[in-house]
Formats: structure tokens, C-alpha cells, sequence
């Protein structure tokens, strides 16, 4: 049997770790050219939504594994002739496609598509629910720097409302320890989001201060179409993270941005490119954490005569093995 | 010399049992994961029209086969800027592909092409005119359950006018001796059926009774609204395969549909999710017949001192070779 | 250190018959199934518009090359989300490919690029600027058919003012010492025409007499809508190359174009496809280009003791190389 990695909030501790763990060991390989596991599995990247970062991520991924991957997107296939879900995924099964990475505008469809698929589906972003490979690059990038996430004061700043990003990232650092912060106006933050594991503040000063990590989030641009924020110009001088705002964070803050940014709203240049934005350190750990996902999702396909015996190390010691 | 595979009609019955028979021996192997012919031929995917199944299927076929696969669309292609299809072809042959699988809105569009392209074509549907893989997974499906396909009884129900799915059929199992029926409206039957092989009923009831084998046709949406049927409604009580009508069948009777599915219009849930369904069967079987289909249209690259000798067999028993 | 491919204009004369040389090599070892470098790069291949002809031509030169290949296109990929350049190129960057090729609408873009990446960059078109690989082909076309390009004349007709072509191709050839001209409408001159190094001709008999060869250059139909010529037919009448007009040049004059060809526009069928058309082999010979362009491009990573010294050999020596 194969794993699903469908969302984060229903994954124990000590999985996120395991996964966690596994990408700092692919990283070391791959940044060293040592030989890595090699399998012939074919995935399919199944794109609903635009994306270049992360079908590219998992392509990278898939490729350091040895694994092959089959492209569709929306555009391209038999979803524009009316099928259901159900079927294509059915078909892609039949079609003999050993894993599947989905991205889909309807928050839930991966775990429907794993109902009835044969193999590990992985969710790549689904609706505003979750974007679980996302949410371990950054706890990655932060604990490379920090060597935990224990106990760091984290700010997830703007429209939390419609952001995955901000759901994955939330359970995965407040699983591990972390004191998670909402920031944003009262319209971008989730009617009920007491559901969610972290503080709410409408106000960014008081949000970020003594910040030890900021996670900025991209503003769609659609938000203000409807009406939920007055402008863009009001929404940047608010809660844009710049040179200024920057300021009320710990001294020696992380700034974190999932892509692609809004240069001049939710960012300005300074922030962006700034010694404090571990941006690009993000994007190159989001591959191995991919790595680790599908290694983790495919693992239960060989046979092990027994569960390796886990340690009885606390998590902090394991927290310190990914550390720099 | 290479040869191309374009249309059922103009296959001798010893070639379609040819290809059979090595879709049985690639089906065995790979799901044995027993070692495959590998060659080094990169294949062009062509598609003029949206397709998942399709062109993963041929992917996946060229995969097993250890060719590449170049993927263009439609839309990305030159054909956008106005270049002929001669041009476009001339253009893939000198970029030397090793072969061409192409799907294209009008009939005859891989005929065309084979007569500027150097390597095999294979036809991935056509217009109107034939769909030759999907008879052949088809084909492949029922004898594996029947045994042979010869004297059964087969109704093709639904848009038989417009479907390249019912003739690449009616030609492979009235070649290989079973009684097609083509079963549907008036306004969906060709104009001269009689230059089918298969008997015309414009009656549900009476065209699936004692039938073996029924293929259920899509119904593309694009017939309402060219008034040739007067609703879905109207279409799905008369000519829907569902629990009910399904009676009206053999006891044993299989059900086939290529795919994607209208559900809800030619088939209700219970008859494409029901034990008759060999739905799923012919996805599958879509990628042996393509790797015979990719390895029959290449074989010919390799020198050979002689054609190999044909067997004095009866089609009969070429056709219990790929019996269950 | 590895090394961009933006324009011809900034290579020496010592760099392009470099180039040239390993395409005459890859050319050599392909045919002949000679074993090739086997590498173990991922190339991007990113286009912002749409091209069948380039793309699969640089996807075959990656795979000769034992080059993974990763496709982008505009419409599927985070640009659509106003994503800057610079930010796109990052991420690549930080995603781990190896090399990139761009194609762009604005002039300049792949330039842009090639200061975030960090690998090569090939401009595969960009804008009105350049298309270098096109005029590698080119050239060793013409090379392969008369030994060299040196004293030649050389007619580029048709619409020099948008065309990449003309420039990358004008650059190459002048610096190999043949003698440019461009022929065409004066709306379709450039302004500043006497910074391209060729002569400008308006008339095309004059142009073309005593040419041996004529490079025809795609008349995009956006130009007639913006009112730079009067018609369709008016064009032809005056700057097809047909077969009265091929009259014109030498008896045994090259005829080239870069397709995708509108025929009965800037060239008739017999023109095309007649015996003075080497179009595909300028087609076939553009894989070889681009292989010597991945390669030479990649070429410094590999350490060396010293850099080979150069032969004091003339450039007419290095060009008999690539000859016949």
C-alpha cells in the first residue's frame, strides 16, 4: 500500500518530521551528487490551474528519483469535454500511472481523485484548503536557519481567507511548536478562524513585532475585483512588508514568500531581495521536500520485512538533524 | 520501410491478428514486468484536438517501449500562424521524429501526413473517419473475455454518423466475423450505412436484444445544438444503456464505452459502474494494443533475412492466442 | 563558468566557426550513430510564444545530448499572474535547470534573463533582435552546398524591419564576409538600416541579380493590418520569389527560408519545393546548430587544465572544415 499526502492537518508529528528528515538527506545528495534511489514509477502532473513553479518543482523532483512524469493540464484534456472527475482519474489509474500530483481549483478534489486512484496522490494546492509540499519547504528553510521551529514567533501576513499556502503553513508550524500569528484586514481573514491554530491581528504592527519569521502571502489580484479590499495602494501602505515594517520585526527576522510575488504590494524590492528573504531558498527546498513526499508516499510499495523501529528520540532531536 | 497504421478498412484480417496477438504477449509482459524490446525512436504526439486518454495512452505505450515522446498541441504549434500541414509535417520529418501519432479534426489528415513524413503514422483519430487503437483495445477487451469475437452479436449505440469510434469497430469485428448492428437515431446514422459492415435498427429494444457485446458511443454535446436530436432528454430515454435496458441484452452481455463519458445521457451509473462494465478493462487494454501498435508500424526498420514464415493457422486459432 | 547564446552580433568571428565546426561534428556522429557526449543537464525550454519548429528542434538537440528537457509555455505558466521576468527566471534558477532557452516577445528579454540565471541562456528569438541558432543553420547550409559563405551575395527579401532572422543572419554572414542585401518594401526597411551591415534594395531585380543565394523571410500578416503594406497580392506581385523571379539570381542560387512559410506569399510551391530549395535541409540542420549551441554553451563547466590553444589557422581553413 501507498500513502496519499492529501493535507497536513491530518498528519502526525512524527510524519511531518520523517518527511522533513528525508529532505535535508535528499538535499545533502543531491548537492553532493551522491547516487540516489532510483525507481521507474510514472507520475502524472495533473494541473487544473496555472502553475510554472510547482509542476516544475515536482518534474524536478520525480526526475532526481528516477521517475518519469505525464504532463496535463486543464486545457488539454477531456475535463473541457464534460467528464467527470471520477473518470478521468479512473482512466489516468488504468492508464497505469503509478502517482499522481494534483492541482485543482476545488478545495477536497485530490482526496476525492485518491478514492479512486491505485497509487499515492499528492495534493499540489486544492481550493483555499491546503498545498502541504509548500508548507515543508518553508518549515525546512526556517529550521536550516533557526534548527527548529519550536517556540519562534511566526507571522502569516494578508489574505488568509483564500490562502492555502497560509492553512498548510499554520498546522504544519503550530504540529511543530511554532506560535502561528494571522495578520491582515478583517475582509482577507477567515470568518471562523478560531478552526485555525494561530492568533488573529488586523493591525501589522502589533502583528509582526518581535516576529522571528514572515510569511507574506500573494494578493490576488481578483480580491479587489470583488470588493474585499479598497484598493491595492491601501491594502501595500497597510500590510506591505518593506524596508520600514520590516523594522518591527525581531531583528534577525526570516521573510518568506510562496511566489510569485506582487513586487510593490505585498512586497516592495527592499524586502524581496533583501538579506532577511530567504525566497529563493524556499523555491530550491521546495524540490527536495518533493523529493521526500514522493519517496514517502511511494515507500510502503516495497516490501519491508518489519517497520524500522523508531528511536525513542524526542522530536527535537530530530528537529536538529535537518538543522544547518 | 516502416508502415503505417491509419484506418481498420484497409487491414487484412492476418494484420489485425497480428497486432492482437502482440498487444496479448505486451500485456503479459509488462504486467509480468517481464524486460521489453527496447529501441531508441523518438515519437511525436500530434494532437489537433484535446485528449487526455489518448495521448497518455500513446505516452505511456512509447514508455514501456523505451521511446521518447514529443508532445505539440494544437495550440502551441505553428499551425496557428497559417502553415500548411505539409509544411508542418516536412518540418517534424526533417527535425527528424522517428514516428508520428496524430490526432487531427479532419478525415484523412494522417493519410496526408504519411505522404510527407519518412517514419510510420499512426492514426489517433480522424475526423469521422477511424479510430484504430481504440478498436483494437475494443477487440482486445471482449476476446479476452469470449474467447474470439467471431458470431457474437455487437450493437454500436448511439452517434454512429459522426463517430470514428463506430467505424474503426464495425470494420475490425465484421472482419473478424461478428454481427455488428449499429443501433440509434435516424439523424445520427449515416446517410448510406449500407457501405457498413453492419445491420441498421433505429430501435433500442430490438437492436441490443440477444447481443453479446454493446459500445456505447458518446454523444457529443455539439448535436443538440445542431438540432439533430431534439434533446438529451428525448436521446437518454431512448437509447440510454442503463439498468433497464440493459435486460433487454444477453445475461452475460459486456458493456463498452470509449471514453469520456456523459453519464447520465448514454449511460446511467449503474450501467457504466456495473459488473457488465468492461469500461476500466478497455482503458487499460488502450496501452498493449498501442505498444503492439508502435512496435507493428517500426518492426519493419529491422533487417530481416526473410519474412518470418506464416503458420498455416486458421484465424481461429491466432485468435485463441489471445483468449484469456 | 558556462556561457550564453543572446546574438550574433557580439561573437567573434573565431566563436561562430566554432560553433559551426561542432555542428558539422554532432552532424557527422548522428547520422552515423556514433556514440554523443552524454550530460546530465536540464534544459528549459521556455517559450513566451508559440513555436512548433524551434521547440522540437531544441528538445531533439537536448536528447541527443542525453539532456533532460523541461517545456514552459506562456499560457501555462505564473506569468499569467504578473509575475516579473526577473522573478520567473529566479525561480528557474532556484528549481535547479541546468541551462535555458527563451523565446521572447520583446527584444532584450533573454538577456534580461541570463543576469538572474545562472546557467547558459540561448535566445531561441526575442523580439526584433535576434534568432541565433536560425542563422547557424543557415550557414551551415549554405557552407555544406558552396564550402564557405565568404564572398557570396547574399539577398535577405522581405520584412527586415520586424525579423530576428534577418538580423541574426545579416550579422553572421557579413562577419563570415559575405555580401549582404536586404530586399523589400521601404515599409518594411528598418529606419536606421545602415546600422545592419548590407546594402538595402527596394527593387527585388536588382536585389537578387548575380545572388547565390536568397533567404526569404516570413511575411507575418499582422503587417498588413497596421497598413505597412497595401495587400497580400500586392506583396507577392512585387517580392515573391517564384519561379520567374528565381530567374533573376545565379543559375545555381540557394533558395532558404526560415518557415513557417506562407506559400503563395512570399514564396509559390515551385520555389519551395524546387530544386534550388534547401528548406529542410536548413530545418534538419538546425538540430546539429542547437546541439553545438547546448554544447559549446555548457562547455566551461566541465574543468579544464588549460584552454586548447588555438591553431593559428585561417578562418577560411576552419570554414573548408564544416564544407561537404
Amino acid at each position: 500500500m501507498s500513502r496519499n499526502l492529501l493535507a497536513i492537518r491530518h498528519l502526525e508529528v512524527e510524519e511531518i518530521e520523517e518527511i522533513l528528515i528525508l529532505a535535508a538527506e535528499f538535499k545533502k545528495k543531491v548537492t553532493m551528487g551522491a547516487p540516489l534511489p532510483a525507481t521507474n514509477k510514472v507520475v502524472g502532473q495533473l494541473f487544473f490551474e496555472n502553475s510554472t513553479r510547482t509542476r516544475v518543482s515536482f518534474e524536478q523532483a520525480a526526475h532526481y528519483l528516477g521517475m518519469k512524469s505525464v504532463n496535463f493540464t486543464a486545457g488539454t484534456s477531456s475535463l473541457q469535454k464534460g467528464e467527470t472527475l471520477k473518470d478521468t482519474i479512473l482512466t489516468l489509474r488504468y492508464e497505469r500511472l503509478n502517482g499522481l500530483v494534483m492541482r485543482h481549483p476545488s478545495s477536497g478534489a485530490p482526496a476525492l481523485a485518491s478514492r479512486y486512484f491505485a497509487g499515492p496522490v499528492l495534493n499540489a494546492g486544492d481550493g483555499r484548503h491546503e498545498h502541504p509540499t509548500q508548507a515543508f519547504a518553508d518549515a525546512l528553510t526556517v529550521m536550516e536557519r533557526r534548527g527548529s521551529v519550536e517556540g519562534l514567533n511566526i507571522a502569516i501576513v494578508g489574505d488568509v481567507e483564500h490562502s492555502r499556502v497560509a492553512r498548510s503553513n499554520a498546522w504544519l508550524l503550530a504540529k511543530l511548536g511554532a506560535n502561528v500569528r494571522f495578520v491582515g484586514p478583517r475582509t482577507l481573514m477567515p470568518a471562523h478562524s478560531g478552526l485555525l491554530p494561530g492568533e488573529v491581528y488586523y493591525d501589522l504592527e502589533s502583528g509582526i513585532r518581535d516576529c522571528d519569521v514572515i510569511i507574506a502571502l500573494r494578493l490576488q489580484r481578483e480580491r479587489m475585483e470583488s470588493g474585499l479590499i479598497g484598493s491595492v495602494g491601501e491594502y501595500a501602505r497597510m500590510y506591505q512588508i518593506n524596508r520600514d515594517t520590516l523594522r518591527l520585526a525581531s531583528n534577525d527576522a526570516l521573510l518568506l514568500h510562496p511566489g510569485p510575488i506582487n513586487r510593490g504590494i505585498e512586497l516592495d524590492d527592499a524586502a524581496a531581495d533583501g538579506e532577511r528573504s530567504v525566497i529563493t531558498a524556499q523555491v530550491e527546498n521546495g524540490i527536495f521536500v518533493r523529493m521526500a513526499a514522493l519517496h514517502w508516499c511511494f515507500a510502503e510499495d516495497k516490501p519491508k520485512p518489519k517497520p524500522k523501529p523508531k528511536p525513542a528520540r524526542s522530536t527535537k532531536v530530530a528537529r536538529k538533524k535537518v538543522a544547518r
